[in-house]
């Protein structure tokens, strides 16, 4: 079996977090953005594995454009440990890369914990104990597994999980079966869930053994394997190959149909920071409700989420507003309207102006 | 009797409108903001005049913190010609020290107009005739002259002149008699004056001879023309003499004193920009509503006065606010509370942010 101690760790970072213009662009995308005014997202994610695993084992896979910022913000990598991708397929591709490189670099006993860059964890510690039990599960298990997140609210923009019998404890946790992948839920479902306490979220973390990913890789989707696999041989072929891969999500192209998915349940006070509006959980309180300015001001004002750390902000009777400042472009927008900053990047690109993008 | 193409134009620029907060700033005041992108307030006021009076014969009267971005504004201005008092007094002493400067560099028979340096004209053409009407008129009767400006809407923001008996025609205007001056009025008054046509708002904007101000001073404000006038031979008792002038404005301690006051009416698209929803009407349309930005997207929004000349500005689902940048500050502000933006001034002292003062 595996040794769970020997934990590669795939950052998925090649995303591009539109939500959060005017701070996040094409070169500086949402995972490389400090929230609070500190680590950035991607540095903080990199920060809370260390303690699972050097440096040299933690593969961060984005795309061109942001390559540079993500190199300059991880100066602890090695430089063979930023991966390209020549173009965006989608996760599965993306997945699949990492595990041809982790195989090719450590061979097939290897375990691999794959992450999102862009997300907050309140609780680091249970985070790395919920990580290192699914690795011992994985290694004793030769199981996918993936976490799956406490629900804390009747989200109905993630998938669920839904829990079937214990599979046994690792690391002071007990792993469950994953009866089926949920889909996105409406509302009643969706609370039907929370109170039910049956179902986990979904949320992107996985963990597996490099024989399990290859095994699922090539049961489930064997012509990317086949691919794939030959940059073991012959990187050099990865701006012919990738172009040619499906593009398709790892949830739907391999972990839904696995005939075997095992869950470590986590309670780590998780956060995809979806929005401006989510983002302002992380921010310092404020008379103007949550905010990272140089100070604020507020005339009969408050509840809004401001992120201008080099500004003195003052709002006069205004509420419920995200207001974020960059160096040369401002977003106000009503807080219930956040998700709509999409729309302000298409409108950009409409208008010509490609250098906010 | 003067010769009232000898015009000399007094500009009292000491005010600091700090309702244009963040733009406005105790080194940079109102007067000196460009509103528009183009010429400032200021610059617009001496442009104006220009016609009437040659730039030696315009003098400018304002504060020590102010007058540097002032005299760099106004580089046709010979340096003798920026005022600087050692404290603000109101009005009367402003004026009377420029009589006073007046008399001494041109005499008695001099016709002077006193003019604000923060108010917006729109049809200038019109306002250099109303002025030099004035100025005939002020020769030839030795009255003092006030412009008054037709209203527009029922403003209870500004004093009222009630007109009286016809004086006689110069420069093509029927100049009138001022029956009274009427303090703000309540809305129900304003709107009555409105309908009837017989009150013009009281704007600041005077026409008189050296003589006649002498008079009146000598006669309304014996105390205070008694000590300004030493400054005539002994300029060097400026700092002395100031600080002991009776605090009163030229309105209250003159003009609504004096036995006879006539007025030229006057309807040149007068604005005096009292706050950033009435400078929004001399921003540009956009998307936004009205706006000096490099670019402007609307998302479900509009109707807001943005001033952020640098920046592309996205607005998301709001409506009916104020937002104004500046490098180091930035204001998001509720349309009808423009007003407020004072109460910011008052909260950024309290707060020890002297440096956005």
């Amino acid at each position: 079996v595996s040794d769970p101690n020997d934990l590669y760790v795939i950052i998925m970072a090649g995303g591009r977090g539109t939500r959060f213009w005017p701070r996040s662009r094409r070169s500086m995308p949402k995972q490389c953005l400090s929230l609070d005014g500190g680590r950035t997202l991607i540095q903080k994610t990199v920060d809370r594995v260390r303690p699972l695993a050097p440096a040299e084992r933690v593969l961060v896979i984005t795309a061109a454009d942001m390559a540079d910022a993500i190199a300059a913000q991880l100066p602890e990598l090695p430089a063979e440990n930023i991966l390209v991708e020549p173009e965006g397929r989608n996760t599965a591709p993306c997945v699949g890369w990492g595990v041809v490189e982790v195989r090719r670099r450590a061979g097939g006993e290897a375990v691999i914990a794959v992450l999102p860059a862009d997300h907050l964890i309140r609780d680091e510690d249970g985070l790395r104990g919920d990580l290192a039990a699914a690795a011992a599960a994985a290694s004793a298990t030769g199981a996918l597994v993936t976490l799956g997140l406490t629900p804390t609210r009747p989200e109905t923009g993630f998938g669920y999980l839904e829990l079937g019998a214990s599979v046994g404890d690792w690391g002071g946790r007990t792993l469950r079966e994953v009866a089926r992948f949920v889909e996105k839920p409406d509302v009643v479902t969706a609370e039907a869930y929370l109170a039910g306490g049956n179902h986990l979220w979904n949320a992107g973390m996985f963990v597996f053994t490099v024989g399990a990913a290859v095994a699922a890789f090539e049961a489930h989707l064997p012509d990317m394997w086949s691919a794939l696999s030959r940059l073991e041989q012959a990187p050099e072929a990865l701006p012919a190959i990738y172009p040619t891969l499906e593009k398709i999500s790892f949830d739907f192209g391999i972990m839904e149909r696995a005939p075997r998915v095992i869950t470590c349940p986590s309670s780590p006070g998780w956060s995809d920071v979806g929005s401006w509006t989510a983002a302002g959980e992380h921010l310092p309180a404020s008379p103007l409700g949550r905010a990272l300015v140089r100070a604020g001001i507020a005339i009969d004002a408050g509840d809004c989420v401001v992120h201008a750390p080099e500004k003195v902000v003052a709002l006069v009777g205004v509420r419920d507003l995200v207001i974020v400042d960059a160096g040369d472009a401002l977003l106000v927008c009503r807080a219930d309207q956040a998700q709509r900053v999409r729309d302000v990047i298409d409108a950009l690109g409409a208008s010509g102006l490609d250098d906010l993008l």
